[in-house]
């Protein structure tokens, strides 16, 4: 078999190890003769792209070559670039298409009534012309979940799973978090002695509004409290944790993480400032929050530390490499086995193709029975066997 | 000349490199007979000892020793622990301390009445007590001030200037300023791949309420653009600027350095949320106010990434370990040359004593005219024949 | 269940993760009531081991608390120090024991007639002396095989395999592994820089003297090629494969990985300098000889690099911390529930407990057929569904 | 002034900082109207080049813009590749050249007599046709020393030092020789670990066949023993002051760093293998050969680590960044003020231009009496006082 079209584009927030995937499905289709459109900007690339005009077929589709991917996989972030478009929900179509072409619906968000419009006629139209026969789309729910409607509609696509917060239904592993926790890792290791040296309340603060892996896994790690969002925690138990933890310390001091998403029972998120355009405000991190609480209540200096864009920077890691060429590979396998609306996941601790998942299902979240300490606050460290080597079922 | 007593503690924030000097101090002390007292959590360890109590004594005394102190300099932070307290103005004394027994200052804060009291008899009487001789204090102004009132009242002193500011008076370098540009010279490039693949305006902030040498140096070795405290920027300019480098760059993106203290015309500082005990409201940062701009006038994602606790944090690099030691051992040499009073510094690029600075003065400031390019807004590359090594006069 | 006492000691070469270990069986114990028995130096700890004499109890026994575990596993290394001892084969007796009262066996090695002595009577009587209930072994193949002869003799013991080249059996993961690949990715990614700068034949050496598990990973997550013990390669061919890909990059450089126990067909390792006290003369390096090949068949300059005792240095990356931490808790459980005998493991990509390995076996080795391309020298990279996480059976 | 063109180049081996020199005399010159020619792989670039000839054109030269230079800072090595090539002691002229054209030397080495060509009037040719008015040549002493030559030519030459060995005369600071001592320092750092678990004598050999500085900076800031070419130490009191660290150190382990050209009183360099076609046989390193010394007379287990390549590997760090970003603003500085034969330096710790060195004179050396201590076999850690930053005079 030769002379396919494969197209590639990566939407959402960027992670180490997209360009890892690029990479290994352009030199193995090369290998065997097909060629590899790079669509950019996730499917913006195919929804805003005009084939009539050459800007915006510059602006969004890149033929790959070994020669223009062959140093890609040594930088993290995406070469193809990223955006957070959905083609079947765009509230704003590009100005060459008419909105009357394309069904709408009216759907009330804060209040407001908007009307979306799902422009795959459009997306499809487009794939066509540019002859593209299976397109690889790597990303996270959202993106995933406009892979499974071009499968529906009948076009080829497999989808690869990427996602700091490892929160991608049907794999236990999603692109980008493992080197989310190294860099948490070596942040908090290298914060201690800070903290310690002002015999300080350390609280960090990681990204994860609905799923708390990225905050349970650098605990489980560094051996640290942590707040996740799938528990509301007693704010007077964790402070009292915490305090203990401190007074127990020679160094006398403490440490605990806290998802975006964690909360108390009780908590509730401010806002501040002035509403923007869209009448939001700003709002209070849950670790500033936090910090008001232990401070208050213990008269306790804290530190508060974000630990944000650095986890999704820089390069990827051993395992984020290691997976990132395995799903491109895999990947490419499915694509030439003439298979369709499966992504490439990790599955019982094995490799696998699973079903590109239902986005009605939201965001996979920790199984707070088995993995958090409801009475500890952290991780939980016992009856591990039988477990997958990331410690957790899809 | 042996059988001396030399005290040693560490105030103010912390950074990397203090236990580099805190060992060397010890080594070259022990090496001719001489004991190390270390003093912990700088002067309040002399504020808020009560020899009396073993308590006291132990959470505030803890001689060192060349076993104690071995491994030390692999670790950054202060093995000494730190605070903030000036005896010279101390809101609160210790319970066992009568506050008539102490000088009064009444002065006005925020437009409350403050009593602050002066307990450096009380000081002095402990350190004869503990039958220190010499004392080596490490920190930045407000620490090294206090220094030069114990001089002045007859103890011998010397101090070592640390801020990762590079602020102190009268040296060209603190400990420290050398790891946080190379902590931030780090973070900004790996962070390059995520704004670049999302295309948007980076915005770093780091500490630096007064004085910009932080942002200015990371700005010089990662070729981005800069605002410092020491120079009021036109904001409309900035965007533009910011703007032409985002259309130029193949990738789309551009990036910005901003101190905390930096501001541009017509600026002004926003409050949020409710009041502390204190009356004070929390502060929106420069670099979130500037992201606000930036949306607003140009439409523009931005990305805001604080760069705060985690310069400071980890280990010395080599030029603050270079540096550490060389401090070190000259505050040892000065001290038993029978010198007080003065400072380790660099100055025209040589190591030397200098005094230790006059706190009116306030904080080293960055010199716009040389080093600070006003059309671009980003350090001046011109005309480095003849500055020191670190590109700046004291 | 408490007042058991647990004794731990790690044996062999050093891997970073065995203080994460040590730290986790501590914590899990005392919270449980039971007292743990750090043993120092492997099993050398055991053996010369005298009770009645204060030094050697002191060098050999050091009761393990929260308190001196507390920040271990921060650090490489082992904090129980190690060696390479195996009680059942010593050649010298510790000049307290006689030889006589111990089974000894005639064997020959290079030659030679030598005598060795299993001293198990004496390690038993040890750890009876001590009040050990259950000991735990973390080693490679030698020190575990060791475990598995106490277990035969009635004594409850635990292993965790560890080793940087992964070749334990019934394992698919030791203990160093993830972090070995981490430090020899990382340096051929900087090194890069220098290879294509001078235009030259980049050759990397990694430890393996058996199995190449080292060599393979690290060339499948940096996209070179890589010869393994396992296969013997054609020397022309790879040459000839270099030397295009060298041709073919438009740095004008290629790169190459080799296990220290990879050849090719024809290869014999030579010898140089004079025998020292064993007979033994020093070994000319494969990457060596490789080399002088390449330049004399070639004239392309070539650079040697070894990656040697960095890989087993430093602190272990995230993999390696969890991975010891589950390792540590499972044996943890596997104690109090009156378990002996077992590994702790991965296997089909899942944490489980399984036989410690029979020596005789010899260590796990690579699957030529389905991991290694033996046309274009460099790992396999097909067919990889279904395969666990680390892509390979036990 | 505008309209100007000016060439650079790089010689001799790379190390990280180059690229920010080739960006900043790019982003200056192209500023100010000024065109930039990049001549590839050093002075061969000039030798080698044969203009006729488009294939040789495309392989020596590179036109310079912000485009292709826009990310280059952000590697090590040199983007313009390097080579050894001196044009005045050419022993192979390329094929185009007419040897009987250029004046030839008659030496001897090893002795055999060695034919060498002067070709300078070729490179000038070549610069002439280039229409090159100003080169910058960044190197080492070898390069340099043809700096200076075209100087005398009078050819408008500004040179910039760079090695790791820091040692180029009249500079105090050569770019690369900050990041190969951080890399030093981290390996160090990183391999305390494993020297300490298995209680052995580390033994790390850095580059320095003439110029100690390397190891004995490296040794300053890791506070171990160090060896270096310019003095001979005595073989006996070396081992006697590591065996006594051991002793000393709790962990029971020792380290020292040597110099590849250190050596102790009666030490001969050992040969091995075979002759290669120039009749040159392997030469035994000096580390393997004082671990042998080490084993021999104490019995302690001794390792060996090679910090080679690796310390010239990666990006450069803050200094080096900082330094070549000057060094490339000053050269650009000077060639518009019309200076030619002047190197880029630092001197009693200021940037200066200085002249190029004498090639005669040989590489600049350690200051024995000022910076070692030759009874402790360390560096000297007193009188600082008066020294520039780097501790030393050029």
């Amino acid at each position: 078999m030769s002379g396919k079209k494969i197209g590639i584009l990566t939407g959402g927030g960027d992670v180490p190890g997209l360009n890892v995937v690029i990479k290994n499905v352009v030199y193995r289709s090369t290998t065997d003769g097909h060629e590899v459109t790079g669509v950019r900007l996730g499917w913006k690339g195919l929804t805003d792209l005009n084939l009539d005009d050459p800007e915006s077929r510059k602006r969004y589709i890149l033929p790959l070559t070994r020669e223009n991917t062959r140093t890609i996989d040594r930088s993290g972030g995406t070469f193809l670039h990223t955006s957070r478009t959905n083609p079947s929900k765009m509230k704003k179509l590009p100005s060459f298409l008419n909105p009357q072409n394309f069904p709408a619906t009216q759907t009330t968000q804060n209040g407001q009534s908007v009307t979306t419009y799902d422009i795959s006629k459009h997306v499809l139209c487009n794939l066509e012309k540019l002859e593209i026969d299976h397109l690889v789309a790597i990303g996270g729910d959202d993106t995933l979940s406009y892979a499974a409607v071009l499968d529906k509609l009948g076009f080829n696509v497999i989808g690869i799973p990427k996602t700091m917060d490892n929160d991608v239904r049907n794999t236990e592993y999603c692109i980008g978090f493992s080197t989310a926790i190294s860099r948490a890792k070596d942040a908090i290791g290298r914060q201690r002695t800070t903290v310690g040296s002002h015999e300080r309340v350390g609280i960090f603060r990681v990204f994860g509004r609905d799923a708390g892996y990225t905050a349970l896994y650098t605990a489980y790690v560094t051996s640290i409290r942590c707040g996740i969002p799938e528990y509301e925690f007693d704010l007077e138990h964790m402070i009292d944790l915490l305090m203990t933890d401190k007074n127990n310390n020679p160094s006398n001091y403490c440490l605990v993480i806290l998802s975006e998403g964690a909360r108390w029972k009780g908590y509730t998120v401010k806002e501040y400032g002035e509403p923007d355009a869209f009448g939001h405000r700003k709002k209070f991190s849950v670790a500033e929050a936090f910090s008001d609480e232990v401070m208050q209540r213990t008269g306790a200096e804290t530190v508060v530390s974000d630990l944000t864009y650095d986890l999704r920077s820089g390069g990827p890691d051993f395992i984020d490499t290691l997976v990132a060429t395995t799903f491109g590979t895999m990947a490419y396998d499915a694509i030439t086995s003439h298979k369709s609306g499966l992504m490439a996941a990790v599955y019982e601790g094995k490799f696998t193709m699973s079903q590109i998942p239902d986005p009605k299902l939201g965001p996979r979240r920790v199984d707070v029975e088995h993995m958090y300490n409801t009475d500890r606050y952290r991780p939980s460290y016992t009856s591990k066997e039988g477990l997958p080597l990331f410690l957790t079922h899809p």
